[in-house]
């Protein structure tokens, strides 16, 4: 059984219960901070804090004296005109899932940039429009501004066309989107973004992209189809392509598949030789310069009535005023907006953080975002987040820091003060292909689902219900959704924990589930029930009736049962018709007793059972006089192993409680081991403790405990020559710490480590 | 510091990591169900699965048959005719909060009670309306049909009276809650009414008593006040209250104010004598029958203008069905009524249950209720559940069985068919005095804030949240958030968890908090952080942070600065600036080495370091050629505590294998003890294995694997006497089992149990 040449060892130490090993061992006072220290902390101001505040809330002079010109400069350079390139792109493209006029994109991808150079602390990410974002924007705005039938109810909509209310709706929503932002990162409160786990943005930005392809459809086939929004908008688009599906623009159709087949290809291609090419081929612009060329020579839009970008208004537009009644009707909106845009970025940011070495802080980004929309909002941009392809761009061209971010949106300004005419002819047909195309990324992320059914099935739950919550009822419902399954699937693991019976493997202090091993011992009479979670108002119950299944029986029915039979004891002796003789009960009357129910003082019998006018103890094994029964109870200590008890609420106090009381009534000792200290402590505090439960019930491990019971309980080892069962343990009496010494000389003279 | 008179064990027994354990220790071999098994178990039909369903399914059945006439029905009599007369008076005035005609309360007392008969599990809950699930009908029938303005659009309103709208909204929306509570009970999942846990019942209830309160003052003060619904009504009530103040009907208040005293004061009384009465005095239903036969006698209807029942039709309403257009208006408010209808009924039932000692079943109840829902709104009763005030009524007069609910059912249709015309002159302002009395149980709740608060601020903002959100956005909102901050209550409590880092009590194998105690030992080079919680994915990145903190250096950093600086030796050896001899290194050439940054191939860096064509490994320890800095890592070991982490997700997962190659891959070992056996196996299952991490890195405990280092590691401890320290801690490398007999010999020859 033991393998040759283990390494044995030996410990001689004191059995502690909790009381005497701080008796034995002196402890550190701590003093904890009150929550009235913090607030004062936080309040206090001197120079140096007030100057760390300046630094953390304007990143950019930090990094600014640290830049090296001669180093930095030029990849900046290189990387801002690649960026700006792209951006100037992806701007047109995604204003069409907002449902926007195209050259708005163009303001997304400018203004908030500049806010963000000042504020962000991220060097790598490119800010601006982000294709889910966008998406959500489109929601609200068709929601307020439908393509057919008349826009909602707003005062400030008259005298403006469709697309100005559009624009209207997309600025205020996005304005608050901002606020919000401002206001959870001034509040500090940014570690909400660690719900968003993987699984569940993996399962959201699927859903997001099977949206964006719906969408897209449209323009890829060149019909036209009204944006919905809402529950199940998605199916009803369908269906609508669906029935119009005759009517394609056939050289829509043939324009965008053979732009995204180029695209694809180029675009696996510089995946293959990522390592040998300087920088990725910017294929998606050279399509565009090409189909803006092909479109105008041959002027696609007259000839085949193909959809086109059309006229893009040189310049910026007056600052606007954000709507408070757009305000009140989109606060739920916005609110999933402002999470979702503040999320990915603050993801993508962090992988480019932990790449280059840098630190990020969330509260700041929040702040930078917030600040961002709102100065973008004001002057008829929307929503702004990163896209990971744009911000790749950004990075793997070499960008440095926010320069280049700075230099995208110079780019991005160039177009449109200069050069917008140019991309009046682009056929939106392509602006959809090269959306499609960009999707791949975030429709692999289909293949997640085997994987997560295979490794943890309530994550692969989590995916599933944020992914069909938002394809089907829609982006901010079922991030919802998501939210919500996630935290249920959190409170479910610790709400049905696998309880389990322990036993002492022999010779050893140490204790595994009975179940588990052929050779494993049970004193007779004790029980350790091991908890294998925290215990909250969601899990006490199931707790207590694992319990009760473990120790096979229900101690407030034994504790009435008890009572019940005392009081008939009581009245037989008052009546005569039993004695009491020294060896016990003697029945004089042999009358059967009726089993008429009392009904009177049913809380009495709650109560713990009174000998106090009975001439003795009665012993509840032995047998009860006048043929009474009471379930027998084998168990005499129970042992709660909580060393997996990380926290404990006020239910779970009150039921721990009453359970403890209901068993030490009916006269089984109950101990607790490996309790940690915080929750002693609060048990102190909240006055857990009296006169049945006490604290000296703690002990350390549960080897003490058990020594502890068997010594209480001789009777119940020596009938199973428990010696030889826990063979190395011994319990010393002994009047001091002399046994050290004497260990030392006993044990085996090569010892060493 | 040893206490005299000290009990000593000693323990001896070999060094176990799990792998030698395992080795050691047969395992029974337990198969698990899979969920296939699950599934086919379910679906399995035989013949007494088949009794079991249908006696379940009908628990009437069951007893039914063990129904003691003689001894049960007398009580079940008396307790049916008291909790009819009641029930009769609470009907007519729960009716006011649902803002329906009094006689429909009437409807809702009979017809479900009618089938709970036959399909609960409770005996003693006195089915029928409950006031805030009233108060929840009522927020919706005034949102459909508002007392002023047109009613919502709905086609089956057409041709109907007001009143006539109203209930049929009321008998669609308690239908919906019906279909839900049905279709949760046959789902099985009636353990989410754990989640409405004692801190959110109470907070929810009291916000509850206060909507009560303010929406019966109207009757109180005789005024016409429009019933209003929606986030912030209760404001706007108060609002349109104090506007009209001035126009109180002074009759109305007098009699309110005389009933409330005279109510409350004899309710104190049966509280205070309650053992001394046989049962308490139904004051209400007495000072109704005055008010009855005073209002008719003075005429106060038309000589003060006061409001009364009035007219109450004979008999019963042909059956109504629900309609689909008010379904899809309400789903929303339909599914916290199911929730907070089933969950207040099941808490009541649950502790009837417990004080006379029989199972109730959680899904059984919820079909019951469900059915009686359904049952009740085909004839236009509102949806039912239990009062607590009626329940203590029929068990406190001494009902057994539902057979009492069965005929307070028919008192009740005595009055409907009978003598309902004696009821009309009552004024409304008496029911509503009779309502606010009886709030007083569940305003004390109040109480429960500061006493929350000493005890658990977790809980207490829970209540407070849930309290104030009922309170302003309406019930079925404030039930949503306080459900919200109730799991992310649970939630923050996981997440943040106070993680430490242990060391040794001298002498034994106990390890603690090492900034807690005073005479404690941390063996240099080694550290065990002990994570107290969880592993999840809103809290591995923070407990990733907290590691890097205690161990003093992040292990990425530390790899990418060694890997830089091998890549500069290389390059220095290459071009023979530097040149390898055997005692180390010999820079041969001392111009100084510029720090150029080397950006190709970032990711090679966070590689492990790679000797190979290296002549040596390098000591990192050492003094570095070309005064290159390495920062220096004092830790060879790592030991982490997974005694209280209860299960890990798979973000966990992948967090934890990364920290733990970063930390293997600058030379740390690091182990792992105490490990669940299910964590295990999962990690196991999901690959968690590889070259780097091993499953030889698990011991079984904290003292264990401080043994392995210490033997690994013999410098560390000779050099700081740890001999001494570790004192009764002895390794022996040992042939085979010899030990054992020789410890026997050694020790005390006292040594007993």
């Amino acid at each position: 059984m033991m393998r040759a040449g283990a390494r044995q060892y030996v410990v001689a130490r004191p059995l502690y219960s909790e009381e005497t090993f701080a008796e034995d061992h002196d402890k550190v006072y701590r003093q904890r901070k009150s929550i009235r220290d913090h607030v004062k902390q936080y309040f206090t101001c001197d120079a140096k804090r007030a100057k760390t505040a300046a630094l953390s809330l304007l990143p950019v002079i930090g990094w600014l004296r640290i830049y090296r010109i001669k180093e930095w400069l030029l990849s900046d350079i290189v990387s801002g005109v690649s960026t700006g390139l792209v951006a100037v792109l992806q701007g047109l493209a995604y204003c069409l899932l907002a449902s926007l006029p195209p050259w708005y994109g163009l303001f997304s991808a400018f203004f908030p940039v500049i806010a963000y150079f000042f504020l962000g602390t991220s060097r790598h990410i490119s800010v601006g429009p982000f294709p889910v974002l966008c998406l959500m924007i489109g929601s609200v705005v068709t929601r307020l501004v439908p393509d057919e039938g008349p826009a909602f109810n707003i005062t400030a909509f008259e005298g403006l066309t469709r697309d100005e209310q559009r624009v209207l709706v997309a600025s205020s929503v996005t304005f608050l989107a901002g606020i919000m932002q401002l206001l959870m990162g001034a509040l500090q409160v940014g570690f909400v973004v660690m719900y968003m786990s993987d699984t569940l943005v993996s399962g959201f930005t699927t859903a997001a992209a099977i949206h964006i392809l719906v969408s897209q459809l449209k323009f890829v086939l060149g019909l036209q189809v009204p944006g919905l929004s809402g529950p199940l908008s998605l199916i009803y688009t369908l269906e609508i392509i669906f029935q119009k599906i005759t009517s394609t623009n056939v050289c829509d159709l043939v324009i965008s598949l053979v732009i995204m087949g180029l695209v694809f290809f180029v675009k696996e291609l510089n995946d293959r030789y990522k390592s040998k090419l300087p920088v990725p081929i910017p294929i998606e612009v050279i399509m565009t310069v090409i189909a803006c060329g092909v479109s105008y020579a041959f002027d696609f839009r007259t000839r085949y009535g193909i959809d086109v970008v059309g006229l893009i208004p040189k310049g910026y537009e007056a600052p606007v005023a954000p709507n408070m009644q757009i305000f009140q009707e989109t606060t739920m909106d916005a609110f999933p907006m402002a999470i979702v845009g503040f999320a990915v970025a603050f993801s993508v940011a962090k992988v480019y953080s932990v790449k280059h070495d840098y630190t990020i802080d969330g509260n700041q980004e929040l702040i930078a975002f917030g600040v961002s929309n709102i100065f973008g909002a004001s002057f008829k941009s929307f929503a702004a987040s990163t896209a990971l392809s744009r911000s790749a761009v950004q990075e793997s061209t070499g960008g440095k820091t926010q320069v280049a971010g700075l230099l995208s949106a110079l780019i991005v300004m160039i177009v449109t003060l200069a050069i917008g005419f140019l991309l009046e002819p682009l056929p939106k047909s392509v602006l959809g292909a090269v959306v499609i195309v960009n999707l791949k990324g975030m429709l692999m992320q289909f293949r997640d689902v085997p994987y997560l059914w295979r490794r943890d099935k309530p994550d692969c739950v989590v995916w599933l219900g944020t992914c069909i919550g938002a394809i089907l009822l829609g982006l901010d419902i079922g991030l919802a959704v998501g939210l919500g399954v996630e935290l249920i699937s959190v409170v479910l693991r610790v709400q049905f924990p696998r309880c389990s019976v322990l036993a002492n493997i022999q010779g050893t202090d140490i204790y595994k589930d009975r179940k588990d091993y052929i050779r494993i011992y049970e004193p007779e009479g004790v029980k350790i029930f091991r908890i294998p979670s925290p215990i909250f108002f969601a899990n006490i119950e199931f707790l207590r009736s694992k319990l009760v299944e473990a120790i096979g029986f229900n101690p407030l029915r034994v504790l009435r049962k008890r009572n019940k039979a005392l009081r008939k004891i009581r009245k037989l002796l008052k009546k005569g018709d039993l004695q009491w003789t020294s060896t016990g009960f003697l029945n004089t009357s042999y009358e059967p007793i009726k089993d008429s129910e009392d009904e009177s003082n049913k809380e009495e019998l709650d109560l713990p059972t009174d000998f106090k006018d009975l001439p003795a103890r009665i012993d509840w094994s032995a047998e009860l006089p006048a043929n009474m029964l009471v379930p027998r109870v084998d168990l005499h200590s129970l042992i709660l192993d909580f060393a997996a008890v990380s926290f404990l609420d006020i239910s779970a106090l009150k039921g721990l409680r009453a359970a403890l009381k209901e068993l030490i009534r009916v006269e089984v000792d109950v101990y607790i081991v490996a309790c940690d200290p915080y929750i002693l402590e609060k048990l102190h505090d909240c006055c857990f403790f009296d006169d049945e439960v006490q604290p000296s019930i703690f002990f350390l491990t549960l080897h003490d405990a058990m020594l502890h019971i068997l010594e209480k309980h001789p009777e119940a080892t020596e009938s199973k020559s428990d010696y030889d069962k826990i063979i190395t343990t011994v319990t010393v009496h002994h009047p001091g710490g002399s046994l050290r010494s004497r260990d030392k000389n006993a044990l085996n003279p090569e010892t060493k480590f």
